[in-house]
């Protein structure tokens, strides 16, 4: 046996985490980079992550009373012209197309040919193109409200890119709906809020913080949008996802009219809200280690790898069928989310079960001649890193209850380092102090959360810029608070969370 | 009540066939055009059903082995051109992306900006970028078989589009497979056709022909097209999925390339098949009729549409238990698929059974205090429009069974159909009889399939366009037969299937 490696990702989160990032991802074969600029391709293992992520939300989304459609890629220019916040939050890094054929060149290559008489923007958010559509589709406050939610891929021309966090293509949903009343839509845009922070809390097991953006960080053309914020392991936010109240911003100018009970013409109220692959990124961030990724078991694609140890055929021939049975038992257990998914992996490999432990799986089960000659089996928990002989009915038995402690524990411990890393500021200086990293840090992991009261000003963007630091959000708890803006000493009447972040 | 109208489509199939499909999908709210150039906006109900092709087949592919992936949607425009036949397929009509921003222009208006080194054309089709990864992915035979699938959008230039059936932008599945021999491609080739040619027959109720594409229908690249085909009621042909043989053509120009057993360096043998949401398209023209869509019930969203039937308060407060707790005993039977899904539809409209004829729902059943009296329902079937009353216990016992009796009563249909449309044609005068329409066939609707012996020729394909006939396929069943070249006289080694086509 090849010596057991100190750690299976080098460098480790304390060496360098962007670094460290790339290496999970590799280790855990989620993900690389592809020829197009930017842009990435999911692999299987990735991509079966995300898919699990789709169900659960699709799922969500569907008992909230939302519908899935679908919309074009491409939005014809001038749509993305008519709101001018929108126009300039997105046409600074929007893919254009502008031909309809390639043809040979003068040098032999192809060239574009068929010029469009107006070109079309890929879809960076489908707002515009969407809008248009409900302005033909409604009528009367009897085709109100619109729940349409799409899953479709976008593409923002990003300068700097990180696989899943942001990319030049990504995978998301977008949800657009359409109101008869300003308070019918604020309620949408906060049940979906409250759908996405569950979804984190109880199935990525990563917490976070409900809580609304500052002007300066909302979606271009929302009235307000809010977002739920993460803490990752080296304690930066992560925005996890966001709903916007559009107001009649879009309406108005896209002509989204009903006629409402008394025959009055009014204009639509109207929200969106979208979580993307970036929760992949986010999930590695919150869970894995110096080994791999962990997957918490309500995302994990398979969530118990038999591995079979045999040193001849004839031991492999006793082996196989153990672990064949112990499979179908373990699969005949249900847990919380239906079925106990498990796989065995029977290759002739030295050390296999590093594989799992850097993809992240969260029960590891070793069947070796002795483990038969026991009842038993040898299982690996992949978040504490706990290995023990357990017998074979209790395993079994107890399968289900054990992924549910690892959820659990997952949640718990990703509580316990935002706990640990959130704190009041009260002065300027401290401040500065937390979110300037001291040399006993580790190279890149110093600040967190800091929950500081604040009037928005120039002078304290100012601040921030040079920080590198941003207002994450005014939590919706707690952050409705008189108290005194650390940066100006006026009175303030919220209190915001302070954060580096991604 | 509106006097009942003698049919909800108007034209009827055989008044205006091409009028009568868009009306269709009109009047079940499939989808619409949108203001994007060929490209359709697939509107709630519509979307549902290729949700639950995409879930049946998604299942079907994991059932064979394969996993899902995505690769970037656009592709570097020098990617194309290594392939000769597949650069001469695909550049005339592919949409480019020259620019990467918008800048306001001389009139004031946005103009594309950023010009990119490389145009990257939105891909029509992935083989050539996954096999740029493939061959990254690939050194060994001990990767090999590579077994992915990717569900995207891609884009088309299509000049002549129509709503599902040929539109720029489209949804699809397509699958892209490595393999260590050419034997084992060819299995792969032939397996995703069954796999193809089961989810039509047995989901759709549409039955199919599977058979091999002559070298002019070949898919752009490929050594081997393999295709199902359907007939449609207008009897023209549908190509409804395809899987292809690539051979070694693109693993030669993209290097995929391995080390076999002995250490000896090989090129990979490749295979790619897809379906798209045509499928939907043909789900319509197979089954819908003057009414409106007809689902089969193992790809209905819902299955049983509850309409509660009042004349006022008092009687609504009677009704409307009634039909709950029909509902949930309906949903408490499980059908061969899993849940019998119904919904209860009470609005207070008149006539509103009649969206739900258009919509195709499998089973209506109206609840009034009658019904109530006699404990019962009046249930009507959407395939054969008989309508009965029926004891409420019968009802609930009975609707698995009678799903089941629709879903075969509609591939009988169809079959019948087919086989009354299709004949063996032996000599050239017959042939051009039987597709050219006489005085009193039905507009467009005239000939079906041919079945021919042929040798392939220029003279023969002048002739097949002339008529606007294509060869459809070689069938595997019955294609391999001896006889005489309808057109030249000649000996021929095939019989084909004939037909006009979408």
């Amino acid at each position: 046996m090849a010596k057991k490696p100190k750690n299976a990702i080098n460098p480790m989160r304390g060496e360098d985490y962007p670094e460290w990032y790339q290496k999970v991802i590799d280790a855990a074969d989620l993900a690389e980079a592809s020829p197009t600029r930017g842009c990435m391709v999911i692999k299987p293992w990735g991509y079966s992550i995300w898919e699990n992520m789709q169900r659960v939300l699709d799922g969500m989304f569907k008992a909230t009373g939302h519908e899935n459609a679908y919309f074009p890629l491409f939005i014809p220019m001038s749509f993305l012209e008519k709101e001018a916040e929108h126009v300039e939050g997105f046409a600074k890094e929007c893919a254009v197309v502008t031909h309809h054929r390639l043809e040979p060149g003068p040098d032999g290559g192809l060239v574009p040919a068929g010029p469009l008489e107006e070109p079309y923007i890929v879809r960076p958010t489908s707002e515009t193109i969407i809008g248009h559509m409900y302005a033909k589709w409604v009528e009367s406050y009897r085709d109100l409200p619109i729940l349409i939610n799409q899953w479709a891929n976008v593409v923002r021309w990003e300068m700097r890119t990180r696989l899943f966090l942001r990319t030049t293509e990504f995978l998301w949903q977008e949800g657009h709906t359409a109101h008869a009343t300003k308070e019918e839509a604020l309620e949408e845009t906060r049940l979906m809020l409250d759908v996405y922070a569950d979804f984190a809390e109880n199935y990525m097991a990563m917490p976070v913080i409900k809580g609304e953006k500052t002007a300066g960080e909302r979606f271009p053309g929302a009235v307000q949008t809010y977002a739920i914020e993460a803490m990752m392991q080296d304690r930066k936010a992560l925005q996890a996802g966001t709903s916007h109240f559009l107001g009649q911003n879009f309406s108005r100018v896209q002509e989204i009219r009903f006629q409402d009970q008394n025959g009055k013409e009014e204009y639509c109220w109207t929200t969106s809200w979208g979580v993307s692959t970036r929760l992949v990124g986010g999930l590695i961030m919150t869970h894995a280690d110096d080994d791999g990724l962990i997957l918490p078991p309500r995302l994990a694609p398979k969530h118990v790898v038999i591995l079979p140890i045999y040193r001849s055929d004839e031991e492999r021939a006793d082996v196989l069928p153990y672990c064949e049975s112990l499979k179908q038992e373990l699969e005949a257990q249900t847990s919380a989310d239906g079925k106990v998914e498990v796989i065995i992996d029977d290759r002739d490999v030295r050390a296999k079960h590093w594989d799992h432990i850097k993809k992240g799986v969260p029960l590891r089960a070793e069947i070796g001649p002795k483990d038969i000659a026991n009842n038993g089996a040898f299982v690996a928990r992949r978040d504490t890193g706990e290995k023990k002989g357990v017998g074979r009915e209790e395993f079994v038995a107890s399968v289900s209850q054990t992924l549910t402690e690892i959820q659990d524990n997952l949640f718990a411990r990703a509580n316990k380092l935002r706990e640990d890393n959130t704190c009041e500021i009260t002065n300027v200086d401290d401040f500065k102090a937390y979110f300037t990293p001291k040399k006993a840090d580790k190279p890149e992991i110093h600040g967190g959360f800091a929950m500081c009261h604040f009037v928005e000003s120039p002078e304290v963007e100012q601040l921030l810029k040079k920080l590198k630091v941003t207002i994450r959000c005014v939590p919706l708890e707690g952050g409705d608070s008189a108290g005194t803006c650390v940066f100006s000493g006026k009175p303030a009447s919220q209190r915001g969370v302070f954060a580096k972040a991604y």
